[in-house]
């Protein structure tokens, strides 16, 4: 049967998933930390709870590949190169040019290179990874599955910046949002637990986890997303500001005689939950520290802003069906999502205490009575790699 | 009878209104503009559409108002400058001083002065005002009315940044907010409007001119508004941008290799409207020009965006029971309004097309069935000034 890998690749790391197609069963999966430091970390998970894990040098991302590969026959995982028929790549930056998931060729290579000057930090990692698979599995079909591509086609209204046309249109400025793959995952999965065709409902997507955005989905599409031309953009995150006054920039600038890059690197590492409260950018090391009037304020905010943002995207779809609640803290914090429906009542939704007093299980957490449903959906970012790989492979 | 002027002094300007009091009856206005430039322009409105103009080289704001209160008795509109008892300066930055009106002795204008930090063209030209007239009528009750205070009181976690709590500690950077005196008289007029205790309703207000914010008023106190740090904050307006992802200002300051100075230049004086268009900052140019695909797009993206604020303070108070229009746009256009609240039927807002159709007039414009109800309230700041200098003169 088919296999294929789902590969997330950033500068230093390598996380991956290999599935059996069209069974979308994980047979193994893992991660290789520190590529290009020294004491490389290699893990592999694979049958039933085995786990192999080695510490070396990994001087680069093909090495880091090669070993993969090497490993996953050594360990009898597969029997050859062969049976792997497609790589899936993840691609924070797919800018203009894709609203959808494309088998990777030359142009598009060139294109996820052009695009790093949109996410400098992203693109050229994602890079490393496909020129690692490319290099040593030259005839699979290796396919970009692009972060921004569920939010390409949201109204220009929403994805304009009120910023001088002539900037705009030269450098392509626009909200780029990301996530896109889980907001779509989620969205759709909400649907059909609520047994309703998506084309139907208004739905509003959190994912929160260390990066955190908020998504309006409506007939299926992302028409609004928090996230911007960059993902520091909307909620408070853990390091990242979200939204501020763009004048506290040249304020701060100022008086700390620092300049824009140092800035950005502030609200970018060293904003949010950690710059609120000085202790944490993990909302588990903050909850049992509700004594410390910083860390109490910092809960609020982070609870606020995502619900200012369900408050102005209900007025983006003129309406709202089902609220869902996804990745890292929206799966496990049943404070947070209670926090945040209950501050919304007037909206006519109300979590049910007992059905919410779960971690990461597929359900609907609301009340039978509330208008609008409130929905956990465990986000799954690597099978929807994985699928739009094997679909893109039949059909070429 | 005591009477009253209340200024709003500008760098370059004066503008001022002549009260009489207890009764609040007007009986002169006008502006000195041009004020350090060559052809200034006085002019003053009095009695019975009667005006007075005069063009000449007004040096500085004592030369201004020492023509002005010359020109008051030359004109018969006062017999003698004892009349006035009282003067109040709109000041726009009161900082964390200040959460309501003032009699400003030496303390409070060395404050003013501290505060210009935060509002660099603002707070030394109302200064310019204070100085002028304690100058000239030493034994008059000189008041501040700051455009921060209504917002003065929000609760900390809508007030504070997601930034480094040292920064925020050390340069007290919160949200100050803007129009405070506008929106604190049209919300009280709302309630009066309605016939119901302040104290008892939920208001969001909007004061839509060339700048524009957005407040929610709980409980007579504003507890959240769109304008921040500073006016650039919140909504799309006439020349600045509003909220945009903080990473766009790295990103073009390289493009374009300019500093933060310019960068913030451009966000205050040559985006909103105008930077959306090209063609012009005044809502008045843009509505006959629908045929042009980025005036549609820049009027679509002014009320969504207020539209987005009205929903997110719909949470911020879990609920609305008002919604009041007022300034330049909001109490003139018609389509506006419509078009803000027409988005917003599942709220339970109803506009009502016969009653919308109207300028300037305080009235209920919602159907008789909205749940929400929707009023246009005319602004009336200079009343507020007005009031709040007879209420400390007599008091001190």
């Amino acid at each position: 049967m088919p296999k294929t890998i789902a590969i997330n690749a950033g500068s230093s790391s390598l996380k991956w998933q290999l599935y059996e197609m069209p069974a979308e069963k994980v047979i193994a999966k893992g991660i290789v930390e520190r590529i290009g430091l020294k004491d490389s970390i290699f893990t592999i998970k694979y049958g039933e709870d085995q786990k192999y894990e080695e510490t070396m040098d990994i001087n680069d991302h093909e090495v880091a590949v090669k070993m993969l590969l090497d490993k996953l026959i050594e360990l009898g995982i597969l029997a050859s190169y062969d049976e792997i028929t497609g790589v899936g790549h993840r691609i924070v930056q797919g800018g203009k040019y894709y609203d959808q998931s494309v088998i990777i060729d030359d142009d598009v290579l060139h294109k996820i290179e052009e695009l790093a000057d949109f996410a400098p930090l992203h693109n050229p990692a994602n890079l490393m990874g496909i020129r690692a698979f490319k290099e040593l599995l030259p005839d699979v079909t290796n396919v970009a599955v692009f972060d921004t591509a569920f939010h390409a086609n949201m109204p220009e209204s929403n994805a304009r910046y009120s910023i001088p046309k002539e900037y705009r249109e030269k450098y392509d400025l626009r909200k780029y949002g990301a996530h896109g793959t889980s907001h779509r995952y989620v969205a759709e999965r909400a649907a059909e637990v609520l047994g309703r065709p998506i084309e139907e409902l208004k739905i509003i997507t959190c994912h929160l986890g260390n990066g955190a955005s908020i998504t309006a989905v409506e007939n299926g599409q992302s028409v609004d997303t928090s996230m911007g031309f960059t993902p520091l953009a909307g909620v408070t995150m853990g390091t990242r500001s979200g939204d501020v006054d763009p004048a506290i920039l040249q304020y701060l600038m100022h008086k700390l005689n620092i300049d824009i890059d140092e800035m950005l690197n502030i609200l970018n590492k060293k904003s949010g939950l950690l710059g609120l409260t000085g202790i944490s950018s993990d909302m588990r090391d903050l909850e049992d520290k509700l004594d410390n009037e910083d860390v109490k304020i910092a809960l609020d905010i982070f609870t606020d802003r995502i619900r200012k943002y369900i408050g102005s995207y209900v007025t983006t779809m003129n309406g709202v069906d089902a609220i869902v609640f996804t990745a890292g803290i929206g799966e496990n914090d049943a404070n947070v999502r209670a926090d945040v429906i209950n501050g919304m009542s007037w909206f006519g939704c109300e979590i049910d205490p007992d059905k919410n007093n779960v971690r990461g299980e597929e359900k609907v957490i609301s009340t039978d009575d509330s208008k609008v449903k409130v929905l956990l959906v465990p986000t799954d970012e690597e099978l929807v790699i994985a699928r739009d790989v094997e679909s893109l492979r039949k059909n070429s």
